[in-house]
């Protein structure tokens, strides 16, 4: 499966952080989370399960553990399962996120 | 593990396509494939591991089973378990790729 042009797939609303599904095979997931200015994904884990983002449009602020920081445009964040982990938008722009899971989510 | 600017951490040789780890989980393996120009990742599967490409910088063509494409920055290629795969730098310039595998490769 070849997808061009990821970024340009999100999809964004006023309600909560836009989800898509981009790619899934038996091992691993790939989709976006999209990020008005102001939105974010809250601090949570997943147990079993390791989850990836990299940061394809925008800016914000990540924490895994114990760690917070500012992310931008090629950044990488992975949060190790059990770890946990937030990604909020805190620019002014819009903010798209790859994010890759290992395993799959079973939903 | 935050990582900024994963595609600046890039690392050529001529000899041979570059790779490097990024960041490695219980279930995911993240890391950097480098080409220069005419290098390439020959057609080979990897059986009970899904990989994914995100291409980071630059251009090429990449084939997934019997379907071959232009790839360029910001396109998503997933080559399930089992499916054979290959990435080429068909450009002048040089190209980094985003590499995801689940689960991590066991060397």
């Amino acid at each position: 499966m070849i997808l061009t042009n990821i970024a340009a797939r999100a999809e964004f609303s006023e309600e909560k952080m836009g989800k898509l599904t981009l790619a899934k095979g038996g091992y691993l997931y790939a989709g976006l989370n999209c990020f008005l200015p102001g939105q974010e994904h809250k601090a949570h884990t997943h147990e079993g399960q390791d989850k990836m983002y990299v940061i394809l449009e925008g800016s914000g602020e990540a924490t895994v553990g114990e760690h917070a920081s500012q992310v931008t445009t090629g950044d990488l964040v992975l949060a190790p399962s059990g770890v946990v982990h937030s990604l909020r938008n805190t620019s002014a722009a819009n903010l798209v996120v790859l994010v890759v899971f290992a395993p799959p989510p079973s939903k």
